[in-house]
């Protein structure tokens, strides 16, 4: 078998996802809606898996972080606060012509890269510079010109066209509350729920009388009306975001940012993923909020990409919910500060947030997972496709065959299964040879798969067979729960 | 103490959810967003809990019912199959002057009521016939004339205005989505879950090999612009829905849904309730698409209102679908019909639906636990709120106290805590006295206290107080593990 290449991969691995009921394109009996994704019946077992391993991390074995869930509709001040009303956009130009619209700064990076190819190498310098510039500056007219200056074609229409002027185009959806004539009123779907913990800060801290330092844990959905849409599940309009926001005491946000920075890298690391396969990536262009902020990148099929962030966002988020809602966003500090021997007393936290999405985190577990292995021997040629997952996050724990359709087999594998069901996710099934039932549970990544046989009916013991190692072994029905138990346990990576 | 009226409660639970962080008014500090909740740290583990209560009995315990996790957006024309796009809506009228409006069908069930509540029965019976031909004709102009000739007054204005017509005002949220000038597109955000299964109907049950009978399971965000929106979270714009829809033979719909129709009150019952809290309603006006009905109804503050929804759907949906998307949504069934003596072959398959609000089975589950009890004895007044909630449902399994902040206890109740924190939601507090400490946990409902004191540190015990008698026994630090579990495992419910 020749070795597939990273593009092969990443077709394979869509390919594989879609054909065992992972992941499904949105709407797909009617052509699908573009950028939406749907889980079929292991995926969102596999996402619910990668949600518990996060909430256990995060929340449950932190006394000092709790979780919350707040609703996707949001006070619409709440974005004007948060900078998303004004800034959350990219700037758009279109061809008056076919009307088609473009990301004027994609117009220019795709010409970089063609000067690069080009070997011009002074030309795509100086003009990443300049496009630089007038991104930070947000001068838009600079943007038509440069366009302009260096014979940008319509990637569609082929030709240089008639451009509109570039505009600033929001990624927030936005829809209409309330029946009221008089009181109908644009509200945003939420592009991060990050908000939804700063907003909450003061309710949590009171209700939970949590002392500083504590963190504030969410998973939920988030919308962005993203231009490009592409590759897959990596982005999405609709996605799915795990968050926390851990509030320190000022001037400790460069400690705790470097305890957040190894504490979810190794979180990552304890699935037991190649420590190569990961990197930080550190941000040398600070967002206006951040005073540090570093990515954990995966090497994708088409490389390195952003996972998960983590962003010392100083006390600007509370410092501008507590300027636009007009409350005090403030925690009395009883500590006392061994400089000038009185209490911190009040003031406006520091917040280091760790970000993940889910999706992303989703396809990375496939990517990483997905082996397609050549099994031939001398005799025979022979080959399997196999889900390599942590037991962990595996949809289906061990899947449980009778022998036969006859003999009472099938009712004694069920009455096995009634023992295991309660604990685990198990799957039962009678159909086709005992080795085509294996290469299906190996398919999806199933860590155990059971056979009972007419042994079975006299000594109660089980043949199991190992998914990594295709090694079988015959144990006790009644040893079962154990065995699994203690490869499936989450002490194996908390 | 006396004993608050039903009113009362209701008043006293939800300051209860906010006080013990288990419900938060959205966006509170910029004074609330209408009809919508956040859930605080407790609220996020009791939902959460009661998710992973229903998953388990619905897709784990049975080998025939699967889950998935379809997004919010889907194709527009969805809604249109589905009949959301022409049918969703309520009638309302605006007073021309002031711009308020009104749902007319509402105004004329408040007339019904003042008739009924002046003695005019007659009057009060003859309208109700009236509305419901009017509404059943969907004659708009009717409704007018009723609010009219009735001499109905605006209810804020008190006067009777110069009224618009009446329209339908459609209750779906709507977003635009896409970049491209030419391509925007109205899309919706789903107002029910059932549709992103009936979609995915086919992928699911070729990838996963089911068989009919068979059902897929969702839980997930739906969204409503209620007009009026009330009653805490009973009736919210944003809500979460647990729904399953079982795919059945045509001619065995009705045997199907009586079994769930039993299956899913026991699942309510399971949880201790009082079946006397329960009661079925049946739909006496069934749906277009339905062709057998039930409610499950919950005895709430203000009367019985629907928990949960069985319902037999026809083949309406998939043969909607079907007709509105141009593809099959057969399945094909080899078993033999002893009738004909040839296989069942290809059918639109029947829906039986089981669907609950996660909301509103929250605020059960929050009104049934709450209790303010007097503990008055003849030489001391006392009294706790306690939630008794199900231990399976507890958002804290277990607190553990030092009994003093020194001599090493506060160090042993962490070690303790950290051989019980990877099983168990635990919480760690050292402040104020134990009995303050045991009234706190009894209001967030936490099923086990347990106290570390200097014994401890000899012989390695500690007393654990049960939250429903407050009895109190000294026990094996290292028998909690299964003190703990026996009490909060799943098996007690399943």
């Amino acid at each position: 078998m020749s070795t597939p290449n990273t593009d092969e991969i990443f077709k394979n691995v869509i390919a594989h996802a879609k054909e065992y009921g992972f992941v499904f394109p949105s709407s797909e009996i009617y052509d699908g809606l573009s950028a939406v994704y749907d889980y079929g019946q292991n995926g969102a077992e596999l996402k619910n898996n990668i949600k518990t391993y996060w909430w256990k991390a995060m929340v449950q074995m932190h006394d000092n972080i709790v979780g919350i869930d707040s609703a996707i509709f949001m006070h619409p001040k709440i974005w004007k606060a948060s900078g998303h009303v004004d800034g959350f956009s990219d700037p758009m130009i279109d061809n008056k012509v076919t009307q088609k619209r473009y990301r004027a700064d994609q117009l220019l990076e795709d010409k970089i890269a063609a000067y690069d190819a080009a070997g011009q190498t002074d030309q795509a310098e100086l003009l990443q510079t300049e496009m630089d510039n007038a991104l930070k500056a947000e001068d838009l007219p600079r943007l038509r010109e440069l366009i302009l200056e260096h014979e940008i074609k319509d990637p569609l229409s082929k030709d240089r066209p008639d451009w509109t002027d570039v505009r600033q185009f929001n990624l927030m959806f936005s829809t209409q509350v309330g029946a009221l004539a008089d009181d109908s009123s644009t509200i945003y779907l939420r592009p991060e729920t990050a908000q939804g913990i700063f907003v909450n800060f003061l309710n949590v801290q009171k209700t939970g009388r949590m002392k500083i330092p504590f963190g504030i844990a969410q998973i939920g959905k988030a919308f962005r009306n993203e231009v490009i849409a592409r590759q897959f599940i990596i982005r999405m309009r609709e996605f799915e975001q795990m968050e926390m926001q851990f509030f320190v005491r000022p001037g400790t946000q460069k400690e705790w940012f470097n305890k957040w920075k190894e504490t979810r890298l190794q979180w990552h690391l304890a699935l037991g993923t190649d420590a190569a396969k990961y990197r930080y990536h550190e941000h040398t262009k600070l967002a206006h909020y951040a005073d540090a902020a570093y990515d954990i990148e995966f090497d994708f099929p088409f490389g390195f990409k952003e996972v998960e962030g983590i962003h010392s966002r100083t006390d600007f988020d509370l410092s501008q919910h507590q300027e636009f809602s007009g409350k005090k966003m403030q925690y009395f500090d009883p500590e006392v500060d061994p400089d000038t021997n009185k209490p911190y007393g009040n003031y406006v936290p520091y917040v280091i947030e760790t970000s993940i999405g889910l999706d992303r985190m989703f396809l990375l577990t496939m990517i990483n997972a997905y082996k397609e292995e050549d099994l031939s021997t001398e005799e025979k040629q022979d080959s399997r496709t196999v889900l390599r997952l942590h037991p962990c996050l595996a949809p289906v724990k061990a899947a449980i065959f009778p022998l036969t359709k006859k003999d009472g087999l099938p009712e004694k594998a069920r009455e096995i299964m009634d023992t295991l069901k309660l604990d685990f996710n198990i799957q039962y099934e009678e159909k086709d040879a005992i080795g085509k039932r294996y290469r299906r549970q190996d398919a999806i990544g199933t860590p155990f798969c059971i056979t009972v046989d007419h042994q079975t009916l006299e000594d109660n013991t089980v043949t199991i067979r190992h998914r990594d190692s295709m090694a079988q072994e015959r144990v006790a029905a009644d040893q079962l729960d154990k065995i699994i138990g203690d490869l499936v346990s989450w002490k194996n990576v908390l």
